[in-house]
């Protein structure tokens, strides 16, 4: 195996991003319910991402990828991969800072995705998921074009901009009189759980950070359990479209498994009661692997007893029918 | 008529009023969504009281009312009537202060806002809405017990607390470099609109404050017009449970009438549009009562164009049933 030196970012990169989305990214609130806290007979506290710009975290690292690139490159555009929110992300940054943006999406990405990307000046680009590589079609795109990739997750700016969630967690955290014991971060990639890693590591060492993932798509589950990378078998197709990545990042890996896990994995039963909690207990819309950190607190699979855990709420863009169902579902059930 | 001396707040009283909620109250954000600022031609910022502790901006001014009692009063408890968010805010506030509550509340409440406000430990008094006197019972029940009567609207902390909505929204506005043009309110008894004017007149003069209103219950719109207060006809119940109220109250229109209007009046299905719409470009949970601001935006009856306007999101407690048919009726409606 050749070893290449790949360039990792640090805090002080996670601190320099946070200086650069400031007063473009929406500095989100981190909120808590008196009532759920009780239930719980711990302090949870959530972080509302769903709020940020294009309704998730992505805004952060894209916003912070694109304006490190220089005049000439931002000429040329930025071409992106992405399920939904990283095309949402990517556009959103891409318009305000003037630069053209194509993104290669699956055409089963849930219609809100694809219709906010185009809406916001993005042109897209539908692949096939189970028979296309959407990679290489953006590595093709950018080969033509001259355009840079703004990768999803696997990268030195992305994780960077994605860590300034942790950042904020710990500010927002210390104002409230709060020591977290914990932070749940739904994984996919794993950009956003590395960038926290980056900033906890720094400023909460005593908190540990675990990686929430579906059911079926629990690949840094096992590859943490594991001490090396290991993909997902071919799995049904899952509520959570944000999470539905092969295997975590090369990178993003590199950098947080020595400092994640063990990760959490939590059923759709357990995201829909969670989409449900956040309705009613937070008035938040968080979309389904959104709100897989929440879920894992709720069902019981993180114990938060005497504890003070904070859950990220990563994403809110879901289509209405959806959401309508899941909560028409959910006020059907027995109280939990 | 007999002429009563009637303490009124003043700016000093609304930033009194914001010392002593810091740290309880939640600083709520001020959102925008830049594709929605496109279609509209305009600048538009939503004050998101959705997050409000409760659930609404009723905490501010239950908690600033509960904790100027002193000592011996407290002991006593607080008694407030209310159809379901003044009940949550007092509940909320009066827990966090360790006083006993006791609500009255219509039979025909939202189950969430009674649930809700039973959960927060309070003793909940129903009552019926077309032949029963909430006020009677209140004051009876604070006559027999001794409690303080915390009004929803008609009293000088009630007024002084919402006004921190105004204090905050002024400051945020100043942040993000927005010169506001108008703030549309949603509005019942008128504490949020009248507190609001006291905050806005001070720091942000240029500045029109508009009452908005479901139809069938337009009291204020018709009180601005003809310079005295005006009562609703009996009407069909409407989609807006929080905004039922007969007249605008005497202390609040009394504060607040000459610096607000006109009203604006909106259809039920204006505001099943604004709250599809604050679902899927802020993602937000808004009640159909809380959403009237925004849905006087949406459909025009307030022309935003080349303007920068915010509205209030005022409460988001809305049974998850309701919440979904809104969705999907919303959803299978052509694009506007």
């Amino acid at each position: 195996m050749s070893r290449r030196a790949i360039a990792l970012p640090g805090f002080q990169d996670v601190v320099a991003a946070a200086a650069r989305i400031e007063g473009h990214a929406v500095r989100t609130p981190l909120l808590e319910s008196g009532l759920l806290n009780e239930r719980l007979g711990g302090r949870l506290l959530v972080k509302a991402e769903v709020l940020q710009r294009s309704g998730s975290f992505k805004f952060r690292g894209a916003y912070n990828s694109i304006s490190r690139l220089g005049r000439t490159r931002r000429s040329k555009g930025v071409v992106a991969f992405s399920s939904g929110n990283h095309a949402q992300g990517v556009a959103a940054a891409a318009e305000l800072l003037g630069v053209a943006a194509t993104i290669v999406m699956p055409d089963d990405a849930p219609e809100t995705k694809l219709a906010a990307t185009r809406a916001l000046g993005a042109k897209v680009v539908l692949y096939d998921r189970a028979s296309g590589d959407r990679e290489a079609i953006a590595a093709a795109l950018a080969g033509e074009s001259g355009a840079a990739l703004i990768k999803p997750f696997d990268a030195f700016d992305t994780i960077a901009g994605q860590g300034t969630v942790g950042l904020e967690l710990a500010e927002q955290a210390q104002a409230l009189g709060a020591t977290l014991d914990a932070i749940l971060v739904p994984c996919s990639g794993g950009g956003l759980s590395a960038g926290i890693v980056l900033a906890v590591n720094e400023l909460v060492p005593g908190a540990a950070v675990h990686t929430v993932e579906p059911e079926g798509y629990d690949d840094w589950a096992r590859s943490l359990a594991a001490g090396r990378r290991v993909a997902n078998e071919p799995a049904a197709p899952s509520l959570c479209d944000a999470l539905l990545l092969k295997e975590p990042g090369e990178l993003t890996f590199a950098l947080a498994a020595a400092h994640l896990g063990p990760g959490l994995v939590v059923s759709e039963s357990e995201v829909r009661h969670a989409m449900a909690t956040a309705f009613r207990d937070f008035r938040l819309v968080v979309e389904p692997g959104g709100a897989v950190a929440l879920a894992a607190v709720l069902a019981g699979r993180f114990d938060c007893r005497e504890r003070t855990v904070a859950v990220i709420a990563s994403g809110g863009n879901v289509d209405a029918a959806l959401y309508a169902g899941v909560l028409t579902k959910e006020a059907a059930r027995p109280a939990r």
